[in-house]
């Protein structure tokens, strides 16, 4: 039997449906790329190979743009948006459009072959996270953009063209339709009741408990009740800050051990996993708000979206987050004592 | 350079990055299945393995669920919502619910093993239209539901689990979100202007010219100007009407012409080509208007969806909706000529 949920956020409609996971299912298209480590453009030795770098975590001593480095922000090599492009907004008739202006980064993660995250050590996680929020500061400084999406494509099926560990940035002049969505109704209803939105879903969340997959000081991991995709996850701080330029050392501290932990288990559940990680912050273009709250997203590319998704906006999901967040503790208590 | 357009129906904002197509390309995932003809539950012959039919196109004399259909109407053998699931919608604190009621049909589209709709003979084509047509009248003179999505997803790529040319119908009751987007906008500019949306866009791309594929008597194709992926293509009727109910014999003829010949000639350029057929019209929940207009929306899968699309709601296309529609109008007059 199916159940039809309603984002809290967002004007999205899931089907929950766990009986089609029993449909004949397609060969995974996960798989990864056989040869990677042979022809690896992100390695250390060839930074050459890349735009000059933005940013380094490197041994003090090496230069620029030559080995020695731990995380490596680079430009994009094919940038979607760049900041020099030139033009104004214009309208034809019907139609807006903009110059393609705004930031495209990659933040190299490690300097040896790795394809994925969880695999580094925790103080290298800490580090990429560290740099999220440095880059997130740089361009909230700059004030030359409306947004700054943050985001991982692991694996082909995500989306990534290269496998070597790295997460991009993307800087746009407009604010993303669904930021813009969830900022919106986090600020209503602070307006109306004067409290954040997260802080009674994190209290629901915590006295319910089915979706609940672990418990830190300063974040609560779980998989959202209208989950779109099998366990999607997201790592909820506890404070109510809306811009991620706020967190603390502490909190990166925790985040990423909590996001190297998530993603490590996820990966013993499923070998293959294909994900996309995603930062939501406040819009560069809003004044920081008591009404919404920084996250971060987890969405397996596990399942396919089709006609439905694509032509309806809307989901089905064969995998309930109750069953998920069970599964996802089960790994991860077995992983603790193991 | 690349170009920021958006969408004029919904808030959708899509770079158009042509230089982005120079990257390292992973390998096509939208292969077919190896020996699906070996294993075709869709296969004349095999009635029994589907759920008993709710219309076909047969023969007279043959019985329902025997040989001797043309097109055949079943209920999906694993549906994401049904029509008679109990129970009532449901508030949980922050949560809403409603049991997964609804419609979820499969529109088997041939009897024998064909992958390719566009290979199906012309007249074949018109009666899948048709079919189209009578399963939307036959739910909305049942009057359950708030919306009727039909879509066709051909390939592994585009969600399709089963390589036997078929669709899809989807009976919500709700509207999805995309829908729901799109008509709200077109009546919003209806009361504006007392025309509609489509018909100012229909002239100025006339005018315009470089998007326009091909130009019916009743029907325009073209690529939209914030497609979304590349060769994205409408086909849009030069009807006002908003329910696609109300077409006529004279338009599902022309539509199945314009139709057949567009997937064949996309699938010319893309002989893998993995795509997502959707008709949009009004829904069910809203009276007919004439703000709104029913059309054809093609989305090839080509290119990979990551976590920019996700986490933002926005696209990157890394082909112009001109250079779509110039690839297609060349296709189209060398198959004229051949």
């Amino acid at each position: 039997m199916s159940e039809l949920r309603r984002d809290p956020w967002v004007d999205r409609w899931v089907i929950m449906a766990p009986e089609r996971a029993d449909r004949p299912q397609p060969k995974s298209i996960t798989a990864e790329w056989p040869d990677a480590s042979a022809d690896d453009p992100f390695a250390e030795g060839r930074e050459a190979e890349t735009p000059g770098e933005l940013l380094a975590l490197r041994t003090s001593g090496t230069l620029p743009d030559q080995p020695g480095w731990r995380v490596r922000v680079v430009p994009n090599k094919y940038p979607a948006v760049r900041a020099e492009q030139s033009g104004t907004p214009a309208t034809e008739g019907q139609y807006q459009s903009m110059p393609g202006i705004g930031a495209h980064e990659v933040i190299i993660e490690c300097p040896q072959f790795e394809t994925c995250l969880s695999r580094l050590s925790l103080s290298h996680v800490q580090e990429v996270v560290w740099t999220y929020r440095e880059r997130l500061r740089f361009h909230r400084q700059q004030a030359k953009l409306a947004h700054i999406l943050i985001f991982k494509n692991k694996g082909r099926a995500a989306g990534a063209t290269l496998a070597h560990t790295h997460s991009q940035l993307m800087g746009t002049p407009w604010v993303p339709s669904l930021v813009q969505q969830e900022v919106a109704t986090s600020i209503q209803y602070w307006h109306q009741h004067q409290r954040q939105l997260w802080t009674d879903l994190l209290q629901q969340e915590l006295a319910v408990g089915q979706r609940v997959v672990t418990v830190g000081e300063h974040f609560v991991v779980l998989c959202p009740y209208a989950s779109r995709f099998p366990f999607e996850t997201r790592i909820i701080p506890r404070t109510t800050e809306s811009c991620f330029t706020r967190a603390s050392e502490t909190e990166i501290q925790e985040l990423a051990e909590l996001l190297r932990s998530t993603l490590a288990v996820m990966t013993r559940l499923h070998p293959t996993l294909a994900y996309n990680l995603i930062l939501h912050t406040i819009p560069l273009s809003e004044q920081e708000t008591a009404g919404f709250r920084w996250h971060l997203e987890i969405l397996p590319r596990i399942g396919q979206t089709a006609g439905f998704e694509w032509g309806g906006g809307c989901y089905i999901n064969t995998v309930a987050p109750e069953t998920a967040a069970t599964c996802l503790q089960d790994a991860w208590e077995s992983a603790d004592t193991a």
